[in-house]
């Protein structure tokens, strides 16, 4: 039924035709043309004609194989190209670049983890690394022959989406850096020059990720929280991302839990991430080994496996400090709860090899805090999408855009 | 285009398509049935059938007008009917009953505050004296000859929405308190028996009235907060309501923000209505009128005024003990900032008069303690709604339900 809308162009109809035909073969593959039809209410020859311009552009393909009919002749069909496209996501974070490139059934093409000592290196020659890195990728076996259709970029911090500005990311010491305009220009004589470029906060497409990959998939009402030096949340309700009105919703790092607390990158006291963030957890559990200043990025990932390896052999400053973490952790949850109320907290980063000693006070300390009985049905659990599920939210999303009509279309391949 | 969803059966197309025309008409009117015809789509001869339906629903009705037209004959405008139909709203409080009835318009027809000592009335009582109030609005003269379509009651406390069972409201007293079963008993033999009875949180329903009426209407992130003996928070996220998974979210009165602090209705420390709720600002502005006990509902209006009375003439304890609670509300704010980042949070019930004490410190404790600049734009501002919000809001909820498909909609009027 019309509602009075207004009129749409041919172009957008067509366009909006596509993606429903692109969305309807990733349901169905393998699939025939007519499946199509009957699947869309689109009429045959519409189908036809939609589904040949889906394969110059290298998105739908023909597997080689009919299908079996009982009656006419039997049907081509049809599945997603996994050949012709890719899409990459890129998280910065304190102590590392992690990368992945996905083709369009979500499947990984590329996976990189990259040590860097961003605070160190500062914005400017963060942004040049961060695209010699996508400039290398683009370069890789993997990918040749491939149109990125769009690039993801996660940063640990508050982000003003539409200009692509990160407006600050205190622990990478970042205070309005433009981002996505330092890529371009750094980008514009690569193959990534015409490719969407999205900045988003860390947190938001780890979120993202969970919603599509991690062990809880699915739930609608899940938070997923950063364990990186800083702390941050994605929070889903109802499946979709809160963002807030200014895009600043999930910043849980910043919860002021303790007064008398430690000081915090931002500045504050008893912020959660000043009592369980990475770079806390590590001066309280090695103090032979981290002085009383921001952590060098080039030590996290190593102090992290020393402080697992202390607490697994029973060493009681190792162990108390992530008990004691995980307390706080669990607070946090806590304010989650009442606020949210989410199914899910998935605990991820650097949490996840910790996890055996932050889980049971974590979960403790959210039912003891929460008004809700038993923290509200919310389960705690670790993430075990690894320290990529950032980059991989991130190209997920860029994959979903295609789909969902948020990215352009990639133009016709070249005639072989 | 269709999707495929499956087959919907006659009757429901019928009632969507009487749902839309109802909507149709309140957008447009006063239109003519031709006019709802090119709006919706639908052809001539259907809505003409629909608009007899909703006339003899008594939704709609013609206005005696008819619309100029260069040619043709003249069309008889229609407008919603707004004699025949009402729906209600209550809520219950620590100290009061708020009643509104509102028509099709959702213009009110009744508005009565009833002062009720609802913690030493007991679950079962309150129970009686709300089933008695809505029999006697439905028995005032603004509402004779009317069907109300629905009733909604809204409770201080977390509500399990689908069975109308009260959770849990500490500071009515009332545990696992089944309020709609009991409502449904004690109206079984009035003209309510068939009404449709929906119980919700207070704070979520003066959101929703906010959202529809208050000062910030149409703003899609903003949050309510209700200022009564408890704190709670009603939280749009793009203009829908957040739930979370149990439909436990908004709990902000219970967020811990002082280890040290007082002793809470839930049995915790320092929760920010132990803090800065009515009975506690009511506890430290009058130390001389008000002992360290739980305050008894029937007081609580009139010592509300005084509180204010002496803080106009600046007595120092009064002016303190508000602009501390001022200062605790913006850490709540603050943590509203750092998780969901609103727009704004409109502070509603007593915390109105309240106001001129509160805000200044409340603002800048926000502005304080949110890691966002400017506590991520989010305004503080005082409802002007009164202590009718949540029942404003709830029979707000019952309109728009029949707008929308959740509300069976009224039998057929008995014929004059």
């Amino acid at each position: 039924m019309a509602t009075g809308t207004g009129t749409v162009s041919f172009q957008t109809v067509r366009e909006t035709n596509l993606r429903t035909v692109l969305r309807t073969v990733r349901e169905l593959a393998p699939c025939s043309r007519a499946a199509v039809a009957v699947a869309t209410g689109l009429n045959k020859t519409t189908v036809s004609s939609l589904v040949t311009e889906l394969m110059a552009r290298g998105l739908v393909r023909e597997t080689g194989e009919t299908s079996q009919r009982r009656v006419g002749r039997p049907g081509v069909l049809l599945a997603l190209d996994d050949r012709s496209v890719a899409a990459i996501g890129l998280e910065v974070n304190v102590d590392y670049l992690s990368v992945v490139a996905v083709d369009l059934l979500h499947r990984e093409l590329v996976h990189r983890h990259v040590p860097l000592d961003a605070r160190s290196a500062g914005a400017l020659d963060c942004a040049h690394r961060i695209a010699d890195t996508l400039r290398e990728v683009t370069e890789m076996s993997e990918l040749r022959g491939r149109s990125v259709v769009g690039v993801s970029v996660a940063v640990p911090g508050l982000i003003d989406a539409p200009s692509g500005t990160v407006t600050r990311a205190p622990n990478l010491g970042w205070r309005d850096v433009p981002l996505r305009e330092l890529l371009r220009a750094r980008l514009a004589d690569s193959v990534l020059s015409g490719a969407t470029v999205l900045v988003d906060n860390d947190a938001n497409l780890g979120a993202m990720a969970e919603y599509r990959f991690g062990p809880l998939a699915g739930l609608p009402d899940l938070v997923y929280v950063t364990g990186e030096v800083g702390i941050g949340a994605g929070v889903l309700t109802s499946g979709e991302l809160l963002r807030g009105a200014g895009g600043f919703a999930g910043e849980i790092g910043h919860l002021e839990l303790d007064p008398n607390g430690p000081e915090c990158s931002c500045g504050r006291r008893g912020c959660l991430e000043a009592l369980a963030g990475i770079g806390a957890i590590l001066r309280t559990a090695l103090p032979d080994l981290v002085a009383d200043r921001p952590l060098s990025g080039k030590d996290v990932a190593d102090l992290v496996e020393v402080a697992v390896e202390r607490a697994l052999s029973g060493q009681s400053t190792a162990v108390a400090a992530l008990e004691r973490a995980g307390t706080w952790l669990g607070r946090g949850v806590a304010t989650l709860v009442n606020v949210v109320n989410p199914g899910a907290v998935v605990l991820g980063g650097y949490f996840v090899p910790m996890a055996p000693w932050l889980l049971p006070r974590c979960r403790e300390a959210a039912r003891a805090h929460s008004f809700a009985e038993e923290a509200g049905g919310c389960q705690v659990e670790p993430s075990d999408l690894g320290m990529s599920a950032a980059s991989r939210g991130g190209a997920a999303v860029m994959i979903h855009g295609l789909d969902a009509g948020d990215l352009p279309l990639p133009p016709p391949l070249p005639l072989p």
